[in-house]
């Protein structure tokens, strides 16, 4: 069950233990996740070189996977890089960023999940469902998908890959084969702010590092953003400072400002 | 004529439509001008590989192409997507960050706009003099001259290209053929953010996916520029803080913000 | 000797002279380092493609290259542009991120070094041990030892290279042959906001542009960096709002407040 307490204890795990998150991802974020993962309490690493991914996996605790600038030489390091994670079982956390917008997202985010079934995707509705579907219609990265549009979509996927599956959107939905947890959480100007997405996806892997159900780690973090978003969004006065209070809630982010806040069901 | 009206007008287009924009950009701003699209209320998306460059220009309403960070491969992806877009017809803005400085990035502009002419061209006076005049003497990205010192060189390119040359400064130039706007807004600390000329850029592609004018769509986006950044000063302590009131500014702009500071001619 | 005076002169002649610091850098970091390098007063240009690495140097006062997120492009690259700020006697600034962590990085460091020994390197305890001892140990690009446990492999390398080290920590030491500086400036929370270390090798280009001893442009250097960094801690309430209020430390610096702040010895 979601509850503050157990969401507080995986945060304290995080301080206290600074799990190594071993991060390939997109060339926009990366400074924001990084940020985001030091706020948190875990210790970012970023490498894609084909001759170090190994190496890096092999002294990191959890890989985060995220295609949203794709290049062929960096989908081969991926795929190594998964190949090492699932060896030396670590979880992997896919955001498939704007799968369903061309074949070659798509693709690869398929290629990656064959190679190493992650933990756990974490994506939006419309790259969920294209996953699935193998629909096109997304708006780019973005969604025009409510996350309920993808529950079908998602347990399909969390069965056949036996991983979770994070949806987010209005309503975060986390699911685990017929397991569905809701989070009410979150403010709508967090749209506006570029790569909070991957922020979920680069939190998901310091969760996955210190609890070990992909459920849970997947809810926790998902839980962990919304309310961190609404605590950034009250001083907030535009996309500008919602990045940055963002990061200043999670670094003082506390068990009574998760229990006062969390929207779990 | 640029009006507050005009410039309001376009906003709200944005906002409601929310184009999606294309950009090919460098590795330094991909975060910030992605922030900048998302607070004024466009929707970026940020894809080099040339397998997927077609396609996302394909459901995208404007491309951005910026040569800030060149590489061959890049070069080619970005070869391929202008071509696409003019094929397609949609509006192609482009940044030739650093002309003048390299042979590689004066060569490269030009590759781009033969391939496919832009429809507007918006750099700082030395870029826009190197392009047209084949001169050295820029600093690395920053500009030596004064935007008034680039006017008979954007007369010629605008001609020779059919497009419009925005040229930014302490004075923003936008030139179409004999053409020529002039926006007086800005402030003096915003060079001391990395990046605002390309966010001008993006916010340029902005303007042109719902402005079919290249004059006003390119005055309109530095008109904008200058507005939020004179905002954001109000309140910054430093080049750190302005970034972020920028963001913000952008996103609650509203027109009577335009209409008190907007110093167009 | 480190005096408040000393610094704040470098730092005027960087306001002054504005120097063209050309970094190959990290992507994680590129949007920062540029940004403090414009705020203290320099001008930034990163550039990485084996055809314009050599012009770039050439108009550039201090070469900077940073190996946290290799490629062997990047490598070739960096081989290159070393080379030739050697051979055009500007300074260069080596940070060896994440050396020891992976064979790669730890090669790639070694590699450059051989290749024209750099002026200055900046590193973590970890990583300048990394380079001397040949022992692994680090965690991802965090330091898992203190700066006093670094001094004697500094040492070492600052005699068999010619160069000065600079060791960031708690205390950070610049250590030039038998010469020792300690700095105890710099602020707890500093090493929760991504990129930090990568900026002070970044403000180390732009003092070694402007001050001729590699002891003290490394010593000044880190100096500027702690005292703005302990400045931005008094109004910031996390690491997202000190990463900013830091940049607007750095463009607002005087040399009361370094004098009220500096801990040298």
């Amino acid at each position: 069950m979601v509850t503050a307490k157990n969401i507080y204890n995986d945060v304290v795990k995080i301080r206290s233990e600074s799990p190594l998150v071993h991060n390939i991802t997109n060339y926009v974020v990366m400074n924001t996740t990084a940020n985001a993962l030091l706020s948190i309490g875990a210790s970012p690493v970023m490498a894609h070189a084909i001759e170090e991914v190994e190496e890096m996996v092999g002294i990191a605790r959890a890989l985060v996977i995220n295609i949203g600038t794709l290049s062929n030489s960096w989908i081969e390091s991926m795929l190594k890089a998964v190949k090492a994670a699932k060896q030396k079982g670590i979880p992997i956390v896919l955001d498939p960023v704007g799968a369903g917008a061309t074949k070659l997202r798509t693709e690869t985010a398929h290629k990656l999940i064959s190679e190493a079934p992650p933990t756990i995707i974490r994506g939006n509705a419309s790259e969920i469902r294209a996953l699935y579907l193998a629909e096109g219609g997304t708006k780019g990265v973005d969604s025009t998908h409510s996350s309920e549009e993808a529950i079908e979509a998602s347990k399909e996927l969390s069965r056949k890959y036996n991983c979770s599956v994070s949806v987010s959107g209005k309503t975060d939905i986390i699911i685990y084969a017929d397991k569905i947890i809701r989070i009410h959480n979150g403010h709508p100007m967090m749209p506006r702010v570029t790569g909070l997405g991957c922020t979920a996806s680069a939190l998901t892997g310091a969760f996955a590092a210190v609890n070990p159900s992909p459920l849970l780690a997947g809810a926790h973090a998902m839980a962990v953003m919304g309310i961190a978003g609404e605590i950034a969004a009250k001083k907030a006065k535009g996309p500008g400072t919602l990045q940055l209070y963002f990061l200043d809630a999670l670094y003082q982010l506390n068990e009574s400002d998760i229990k006062k806040r969390l929207k779990a069901e």
